[in-house]
Formats: C-alpha cells, sequence, structure tokens
C-alpha cells in the first residue's frame, strides 16, 4: 500500500485484467490521464466528473468518488511527480456485443513514469504537424474520453520525434484537436477552440483554460474551425492535463501540399499559461 | 494441451493480459469469431486473411499463419461445437499513443460455448428492429475488424432479447449492416449488400455468400443502399460466420417513427444459405 503499488485493479494491487474484460474486447469504456505533484492528483475534480460522465453515456455506473479518491492515494502515495491513469471498463459480463445482468465494471488506477517531454516546450513552444488522419463523426461518442482510440494510434503513428503533436482534422475538414491535446487559435485578440459536439474529446485542461479566459473576461468562441483558420491564426496552443499548455511554435501542413507557418507566443497565450500555472 | 485449455496468450494457457497492452489501453487490435465443428474451425483461411489484412491497415505483423493453425487446433482439439475467438493486439509498446521499437503482437485465441441461438431463426427467419446508434464514416478503418466497437456495443445496447439483429445505418442514413452482421437485400431477382468503404466489417460469410452467387451466376451488386430499398426489398438476409445466413421475417422501424414490415422467405435466400451449408 506504498509507493511499491503502483496499479491497482478493483482496489487489489495487479498488472493483469481478464481476456473477457469489455475493455479488452471491445474498447469498451473510458478513461482519464492525470498529472501527480506531491502526492496529489491535480484537477482531480474535473478528471472524475469526467470519467462520471463519459461511464454515465456509454450506461454503466462509475465507482463512487471516495472509493477513487482512497485508491488515487494509494497508488500516488509519496510520488514527486508521475502520471496516474484510471481506466474504468464495463467489466467482464454479457455475450457478444450484448450487456446481460448487472454492470460490474473493472477499475484500473496505474502509476507511470512521467513523460521526457522537454523542458522548453512550454516556454519557446512546439513543432506541430498536419496529420493525414482525420476523425469520424460520432455525436454519441464524441466530447467523452472513451477507449475507442484507433483514430489518435494512427494518427500518432504518422510521424517519429520530429514534432511534438499533430492536429487532426474531421472527415469534413473542420479543425478537431491534437492526437492528445486540445487546440486554441488566437486572432485579433480573439481565442476561439473548435467545437466537440460531433468528434474529440472535451480535455479537463481546456475547460480549465475556458473557465480562466471567462474569468478574465477574454472572450472565447467554441466554434467551427477549419484549415484556413490554423492558417490566419497569430498564436496557437495546445492543451491537456500532462503538458499544461504548450504554445505552437512552428506548424507544418506539408502532408496536405501545404508548407510551414511560425506563430509567435504572443500575450494571450503567455496570460492563460500564467493563470493555469497559478 | 486438450480440451481444458481453452485460452492461450502468446501460446500459453492463461486468462489474464497486461493493463499495458494497447488492446486493454486504446482497442489497438484485430479479431476474428469463428465457428467449430468437430475441433475444425471453419473458414479458417478467410478469417486469417482478414485478421492479417487488418493487422497490416493497423501497421503491425499478424504471427505465421501455422503458429496460429497449431493453436487453434490446441483450442479447439476435440470439441464439438463450439466459438473460436482470436484477438490479436499491437502488445505491449510504447507510451502513449506513440508506438516506438518493434512490435511484440499479443495473440489470444479462446474458446467459447456456442451462443444459444434459436434452432428456428434459419429456417423461418428472424426478427430485426432499426438502431438509433449510427455508424461513423472512416475509411481508414472501413472493412477490417478491429478492436474499437463502442458502436456496435451502443447499438445492440438498444434492445434485450425480442429481436435477433438490429440494423444499423450510416451517419448519413445509409444502411452498413447488423450490430454482429452483415445484411443482404433482394428484389427483382436481385440481390444487393451494402458498400463498406466509408464504415462496416467486411463479413467472412459475407464473402462466401458473394462468392457462391457469383459461381451460381446470380448477380449481386455492392451498392450505396438506403434505408427505401430496405422497404422495398422482397427479401431480407443476415450472414455471420457463427449464423450462417438468417432469413429475415418481420423488420421494426417505429423507433424512426416507422412501423413493421414482412418479409418471406424467398427463392435466393433459401438457395444462398442451402450454398453456402454445403
Amino acid at each position: 500500500m506504498s509507493a511499491d503499488c503502483s496499479t491497482l485493479i478493483n482496489g487489489k494491487p495487479g498488472e493483469r485484467v481478464s481476456v473477457h474484460d469489455r475493455g479488452f474486447q471491445y474498447g469498451d469504456g473510458v478513461f482519464e490521464t492525470l498529472a501527480v505533484q506531491n502526492g496529489v492528483a491535480l484537477l482531480w475534480d474535473r478528471h472524475v466528473r469526467r470519467l462520471r460522465r463519459g461511464a454515465s453515456r456509454l450506461g454503466f455506473d462509475a465507482p463512487p468518488e471516495p472509493l477513487l479518491r482512497e485508491e488515487a492515494a494509494r497508488v500516488c502515495d509519496g510520488i514527486k511527480h508521475a502520471v496516474l491513469k484510471i481506466i474504468l471498463t464495463r467489466g467482464v459480463i454479457g455475450r457478444g456485443y450484448a450487456v446481460s445482468g448487472n454492470s460490474d465494471p473493472t477499475r484500473v488506477l496505474s502509476r507511470l513514469p512521467w513523460p521526457d517531454y522537454s523542458s522548453t516546450s512550454a516556454v519557446q513552444g512546439v513543432n506541430v504537424r498536419l496529420c493525414r488522419m482525420r476523425l469520424a463523426h460520432n455525436p454519441v461518442l464524441a466530447g467523452i474520453k472513451h477507449l475507442n482510440r484507433l483514430e489518435q494510434v494512427l494518427g500518432r503513428a504518422e510521424w517519429g520525434s520530429e514534432f511534438a503533436e499533430g492536429l487532426m482534422l474531421d472527415v469534413e475538414g473542420q479543425l478537431i484537436e491534437g492526437t492528445m491535446s486540445n487546440v486554441f487559435l488566437v486572432k485579433d485578440g480573439m481565442l476561439r477552440t473548435p467545437d466537440l459536439s460531433r468528434c474529440g474529446v472535451e480535455g479537463v485542461m481546456r475547460e480549465t483554460v475556458l473557465d480562466k479566459a471567462r474569468e478574465m473576461k477574454l472572450s472565447c468562441d467554441i466554434a467551427s474551425l477549419v484549415h484556413d483558420d490554423v492558417m490566419q491564426a497569430e498564436e496557437m496552443f495546445l492543451t491537456n492535463s500532462l503538458i499544461g499548455l504548450w504554445p505552437v511554435k512552428t506548424y507544418d501542413w506539408t502532408v496536405a501540399g501545404g508548407g510551414h507557418k511560425d506563430y509567435r507566443v504572443g500575450q494571450i497565450t503567455q496570460t492563460l499559461q500564467e493563470a493555469i500555472q497559478a
């Protein structure tokens, strides 16, 4: 029950789940990835809220928050800097796609090493490219962080280490998000981020940035954005719970017959970055 | 290594996989479901071909066919009637969505009890309904039997046992397939089945029916079909590797404000059913 216990499955130390678990069979579940600092999982309430919202959308119950909190504390106890991943599946139940009987979800809490992000990314900005892979529209699954993530896996597989992130458009060519992050654009002092009602993940850090912007009376449009909006933006930044906020330094869309564009790490980007760090 | 060995994971008896397996983390893999009769997995070559095609589309190597065959024989030895499920994932590799290093896929072969399908389904036909859940378009993932199956899970969750299957349309309203089967329509002696280039699974039994139809000089159009085509069809039937071919007896689309329609178990349906049973 100390720092040695890096994974709990339904409250018990272990690293293995049944091959009959619906998470493994169908990706039938949801997950969260949290930053851990000095034993504490950050933005806890927002993550648990999204986890519950996702499970509810899929039609099963998330465990009570105090149980998750107690298990997260066990996994993160005494840890200075790490990642906490929570996976929640519908469990081992039913036959084929059908679900019969009562839901008995599987919960997995794993502590993972902090990724080796470059220390300069948050200050100087990162290099980003366009992905060829497009995101499909499914309003029923949009917004939640479910376990069907092949689009992100194949999007990320398009490059190695030359870029920090890839932007993904949907099947109609609208800008949606990065493979692992949400995206914001700034133009003429106006902040905008893509509407995620047909696809994409409503990131916890995206929500935090939107709240901070509201507090600062900085208007932010949640809008239908196209690639041309990326071209015309003066500032661009990415968010997720681990990276916080990364300014985009350069953008490469040669895969779509385009070129490169440089962005400045501007004032709105910097102000919001300071706000979420506070 | 006898009938007692119901699951093999990478060749070893067992029922559990790592929580870090990409199958569990992201649904990053493919699967096959085969009918087993008297120790033999039916339509083996076609299933292995699709498994390899799927893995290749996702960018990793399937194991050699002789290895799969040897393991299938171990799992199915002496078994009169059962289901063999093969799951192949990208394995435990990489960090986040990114894949680094060599692929080391996980293969799981599980023997499952034969489902309790009604014995009259193949003769008298089944009752089918329309699903509210729509299928998203993603040409990169279309056709293969990958592990991202939330759309099918949520489609199947719309009813209990009152129907044998639910038909699924895509986001544009085109007819694609059943939650666990492919669909064929007959009108004026013409056989048609939906085009699956934007979504859907290219079923092994669908392929078998298409081949049989070709051999019998029965033309079959692979076409863009809409709900109105379902309305105007005289015969409708469903296919998959376990059910073989089920005629549709009644169709219920009250969820879309419609009613009921009866179908006859007609000659083309019966002829093809006999052909695949032979």
